[in-house]
């Protein structure tokens, strides 16, 4: 893809979420991304939705990229890689701790062999410590950050966000990081290390929970729908089923008053403030609120609440939201032709527009080892170097 | 702060959570960050929690960063944004859409007084579109989207991710979009307009959801704690309360088996491959696991578990968490004094770990309009002048 960052290699040593999540950022906006797999390809080539064997989590989290196959336990492809590392401006790696060392691969030699290079990981808990080497997915990540106690209904058993968060906020993290030093780079010429946890990721991304904590004292539990600090702000039932909308302002609690014909609330002492209605919203407020929406259907409550300047949301499944208009109309949906499924599919586009670049594919995700022989002949391979580096596994 | 984007100017303009925690990711790695606010201070101010009538919620979020305020129905206030744009680098907003514009900034002009300014915003629908000017929530984001969707237990009502994700995940893309236009900006000296939109970007985050509907045609649901492709994947029943673990691979699996004293279960045909985990997991595995683990305290199975090599993890609330060793190793609270809250409070740190830079606040957020006269009086305003402005009502 051409783009804001046309000329920049990145060589994505990642494999199933918040790696190729970072490096599918910098691919979309136009770096040359170089995916390294072992033979057998990563794990997430084997990731439901599978079609025709082939597996559109991978064909989504890795367009844009190149695709080259690398055997790192075998010594001639490790050789491969340290060319590659003298040609790359990045590398991200997100293997368990320790273990990208183990094979020779120190951000000390990586400096040697190129001292610019920006070298990005991604880990549970970080790079030391006691919990370094401990294996995490996702869920660890989403329970031990405490994002598991704070999602959930009221009085019901807590829940994790149903996506990945801890890896797709992580991978854009890194990326985040990684942009900062290419900056960087540009005006000091210095490399950096980078180093992103899922722990810390989901720590920072708590808003008001963990400054409750500091500064009150008190734990904040599960609040279901409800904002902890804004009444009325949740979801309702309609005739045919649930919404949401919230009053942030005075001024949209008037109008909702006088929508549901019921200006006496305005002058009830129980919602005089937006402490009072916090108060009395359970379970005062809120049937008072689900007597008069109860009537209506979503359709009848969309057309008032949006006219009385409010806040409302349909609750959309992933097919209603996926076919809709204002995916459409963003360009959300992206279609390519992917070699592994060996049809055109969908995938979710680019969420960062830069007006005036383009806003769409370059290409689809590698085929494994698609581009083995056009990196290894740029690195000065020959052709019957490149034969023998097939035939002694290296690929 | 010193940091690897010094001498990059960013005025922040926006308000709440989203173009804050943007603006906030640039200030920890060292921009001058000049946060711009109305006369009474931008509604986050009043954000609970609150301690002596200042707000952690705000504390948090504006870290290292300057602060003024200017009236912008005002038109002397007006003409000093106008001198500020000129020596910006970036600018942020995440006003109503269209409401910068009918205050006369627009991206044209903005280009004409300073024709390398990135200017990025942040709304919930996207800059144009039949939905562009509705107000958005972030709950109103994470309905439309689908993330409620497929967030909540299985057969429970759906429920939201606790904290406000739509605007902490818009407002990281929108740092990563400005830190591509930056990069970029060093190399072919243009600026950028960068759009990002809440429903865009959750749209973007739904992991293996949106392609199990495009190429699979079935639309998912909520899971609860389980993972859609791998079993046992889950929460279970300690002694003592809930944990999580999940055993993505053969190995893990057959590990689980002889830690439970079960490997009768590795040749149980019900159990035999991944898929049939998965098939047979509800209700039969899952009771299997939970028999064992009802009989252990989380202590014991913790160190059982780990040991194992099987990835565990205790559902922390948010106090184990804040006070937890790995988030002190990890420097992920950062204290300072806040001088609208007269004491020292703690707040999250950063999570881009950045080998050999400074890991701490440099300053604490701003005091209403701390940075008045400073920055006036480096835009060239006299001490007259800027006693002029204040009478106005400008500042």
């Amino acid at each position: 893809m051409s783009g804001i960052l046309e000329g920049i290699r990145v060589l994505d040593l990642t494999q199933a979420y918040s790696g190729p999540f970072c490096a599918m950022h910098l691919a979309d906006q136009g770096a040359e991304v170089i995916k390294i797999e072992p033979a057998q390809g990563e794990q997430s080539r084997f990731f439901t939705p599978l079609k025709n064997g082939g597996s559109a989590y991978y064909a989504y989290l890795n367009r844009n990229k190149k695709g080259m196959t690398l055997d790192l336990k075998n010594e001639e492809a490790k050789e491969v890689l340290w060319k590659l590392i003298e040609t790359a401006d990045v590398i991200i790696e997100n293997f368990k701790v320790g273990k990208f060392e183990e094979m020779g691969f120190t951000y000390e030699k990586m400096k040697e062999v190129n001292p610019k290079i920006i070298y990005g990981s991604i880990s549970g808990f970080g790079l030391d410590g006691p919990m370094a080497k401990r294996p995490c997915y996702d869920i660890v990540a989403q329970a031990i950050s405490g994002m598991m106690s704070i999602t959930g209904h009221i009085d019901s058993d807590c829940v994790k966000v149903g996506p990945s968060i801890a890896d797709s906020f992580s991978g854009t993290y890194l990326s985040l990081g990684i942009m900062m030093a290419l900056f960087n780079r540009e005006r000091t010429g210095q490399g950096q290390r980078l180093d992103v946890a899922m722990i810390d990721t989901l720590f920072s991304i708590m808003e008001n929970a963990v400054v409750t904590y500091t500064v009150e004292g008190t734990v904040p539990g599960r609040l279901g729908n409800m904002d902890p600090a804004v009444a009325p702000f949740d979801s309702f039932e309609a005739k045919d089923g649930e919404f949401v909308m919230g009053c942030g302002t005075k001024k949209m609690w008037e109008s909702m008053c006088e929508m549901m014909g019921r200006p006496d609330m305005i002058t009830d002492p129980r919602y005089a403030t937006n402490e009072d209605r916090c108060a009395n919203y359970l379970p005062d407020l809120k049937e008072e609120v689900n007597s008069w929406t109860r009537t209506k259907t979503i359709d009848e409550l969309e057309e008032l609440i949006v006219a009385a300047g409010i806040p409302f949301g349909r609750i959309n499944d992933i097919g209603q939201i996926t076919e809709s208009d204002l995916i459409k109309r963003r360009n959300m949906l992206w279609e390519v032709y992917d070699p592994s499924i060996g049809e055109n599919i969908k995938i979710p586009g680019c969420p960062i527009k830069v007006h005036g670049q383009e806003d769409k594919p370059s290409k689809a995700a590698p085929d494994l080892g698609e581009d083995n022989e056009a990196i290894l002949a740029e690195l000065g391979y020959s052709e019957s170097e490149i034969q023998a580096l097939k035939e002694s596994g290296a690929l």
